[in-house]
């Protein structure tokens, strides 16, 4: 399959072209970069004979029919946008691999009985506007309509921008599909980790879209001076926080596949010789399982209370989000498992740490993902690579999925 | 000894108008604050007896002339500079309490063999200019003329801003002292710390000033996505950076009078959802003993380099400054504790964590300071606060000392 694999890749270094000046590729929704990558996309999903719509909310929407009329349609997706400085493969191969995947099948003469729609979808990362995901949630019928008077940079707000871009947004509800006509969401993206990588391992199938909760943080101790104040009695708000990172870190161990971050931490008042007063700081957990999520969770906060208690520093810790763990479906994560080991793959399982247009196609019907190992596991970087060897390997993966979900092969 | 104590706080309240609005006492030098200090310390001094003359360094000199001409003359004296929104005693204190001290003397017809002179530093604190500490430099000689040339945050240079206020900043070379005709310098200071209120004194006799040593630590790792790297093989900045933090403490807490800070941390990027890349950090130890600092600032070198292996981190550590200590005179110290427990105070003994005009007259003379308790060891803060009752103490301590200096008493 690395005839396909190279085609995928040459579509997807025209595609980067669609970018605003600068390293790397930089597309964001309703602007004109996101216009050009339409007009490739376009032409590439019509070369393939699919019937192509841009719909309300800025989804362009490949159609190839199915043999059996009225058959649930599967839906194939990813996203078209980039964000600043990143690279060709972030979403936008999903797309390009869905594409080559219907014409190889229809190279050979495979006819499918139910209809397949590619799905570009306008912002997933969510850089230009504080939200996201507008275009699988109109397909769920889960648009909160307050989104569209949200505003970018520039004061331009979603609204604005859909239409100027030529969209009806106040017509997204009506996107909203039927659950019992839709199959299933299959999305493949590039893994954007190393754990492909370090197993040596084109493709992994997803299990589930990790759960995340994150905990704003205050540490408040004492300030002094460096020199004059004696060790004994100091309440350093960073001493603390130093063991809170440090906790963070432990728990994320304890389980499998939990993830713990301290990603943001700020002093008060951060002079050389001046004891901390304060630190604010966040901590984030993600894991598959939401009780191992939500147990790391809660033990954090205890042993927040018992630094507090030791130390005598008062420290605020609050969950200021979550959102729970996505399990992919069962059946379509089997039949992609299937297809992976049909072409060669070991079919090796790993959980997403990251949010995908598949958590919002999750309100709407059974949901799979497929990752493709990524160089090193870097993303939202000009960095970012996937091998044309490796695209061919999930273009082979995604043709055998079709056919096993079409003719149980 | 209460009247004399109430009297320095009468005083220290009339000198805390000379100040700029807002909060505590912000008095800048060569600014018309410091003018409003100068004329109400030069009437204080007047009316006990001191000819006063302003030095071309900004030194507010008040001289009581001895008895014996050409003996070698005590100097004593503070700086009459705050910090922004400081308090009324840092400093200025000292100054005041000499001037009652020798007023009390005097009240008793006490007449000393050698001249005393009451020195008002202008610059201390070194908020307004990246220098300070040119007053005591200008008496030791050890003024580098290159600081003349810096500016404050307006672009006013320390020369245009002493000749504004009537110096003669190129004629301070002129003022350096012959040592031999010099008895020695005492100063007094409230302690800007918690330890004779923790041992219930109003006075403590200073040891030394501690020695100050500072290091840059640049802890460098790899940023990534909290959600799709797995804690295995991270190489979290901040995680290292905890270490670091966790390690100064427990050096410094594993030495006599150690002291050891990170007072300022930067986390790069520092976003909740991205594994630090990056971690800027400062550590900074002091000391009474210079072997017993320079031994905790390789040891953490050491620690460092050590963590470094083990983790993958790349950590730049340099120490950055240093200070060797400042021993107080040996006899000078002795005369001040036998003061103290003369007049009722037990003689205890600490070193000083923070750098003082004394730090710069000792390249001159021999220097000593006498420590004022001062209220939950709070400085540089509108709750700064020492007692009349403790500042009597000292008054009554500093009579005792230039009695006995002058008398054997």
């Amino acid at each position: 399959m690395i005839d396909l694999g190279l085609r995928a890749a040459a579509l997807l270094a025209e595609l980067a072209h669609a970018s605003e000046d600068g390293p790397g590729v930089t597309r964001l929704p309703f602007t004109p970069q996101h216009r050009q990558a339409l007009d490739q996309l376009t032409a590439a999903m019509q070369e393939t004979g699919l019937s192509v719509h841009l719909d309300a909310a800025g989804t362009l929407i490949g159609r190839q029919e199915g043999q059996t009329p009225d058959a649930p349609v599967l839906l194939i997706g990813s996203h078209q946008d980039s964000v600043r400085e990143g690279g060709a493969f972030d979403g936008i191969m999903g797309v390009v691999l869905a594409i080559v995947a219907l014409a190889g099948l229809r190279e050979h003469g495979i006819a499918l009985p139910f209809a397949v729609e590619v799905l570009a979808f306008a912002d997933e990362e969510g850089v230009r506007f504080p939200t996201a995901l507008v275009g699988p949630r109109a397909l769920a019928g889960t648009v909160d309509p307050a989104v569209l008077d949200m505003a970018d940079a520039d004061g331009i707000t979603l609204r604005d921008a859909m239409q100027r871009f030529g969209l009806a947004p106040d017509t997204i509800s009506r996107l909203h599909r039927d659950p019992a006509s839709v199959m299933g969401y299959i999305e493949v993206h590039i893994e954007q980790g190393p754990v492909l990588e370090a197993a040596d391992q084109a493709l992994g199938v997803v299990t589930a879209i990790c759960g995340i909760e994150r905990h704003q943080i205050m540490v408040m101790g004492e300030t002094g001076h460096a020199g004059t104040l004696p060790m004994e009695g100091r309440r350093d708000a960073l001493l603390g926080a130093a063991a809170l990172v440090t906790e963070v870190n432990r728990l994320a161990r304890s389980g499998e596949d939990l993830r713990g971050t301290v990603g943001a931490l700020t002093v008060v008042p951060n002079v050389v010789n001046a004891v901390p007063r304060a630190v604010q700081m966040t901590a984030e957990l993600r894991a598959p399982r939401d009780d191992m999520r939500e147990a790391a969770g809660q033990a954090l906060h205890r042993f927040a209370a018992e630094l507090a208690q030791s130390t005598g520093l008062t420290i605020d810790i609050r969950r200021s989000y979550h959102q729970p763990a996505q399990p992919c479906d069962a059946h379509l994560t089997a039949v992609l498992q299937h297809a992976v080991r049909a072409t060669g793959g070991r079919g090796m399982t790993l959980p997403s740490g990251a949010t995908h247009d598949a958590s919002a196609m999750a309100d709407l019907c059974p949901m799979a993902m497929l990752f493709v190992r990524c160089a090193r596991g870097i993303s939202h970087s000009p960095a970012e690579y996937a091998s044309p060897e490796d695209m061919g390997a999930a273009i082979a993966a995604l043709g055998a999925t079709l056919r096993r979900l079409a003719f149980g092969e």
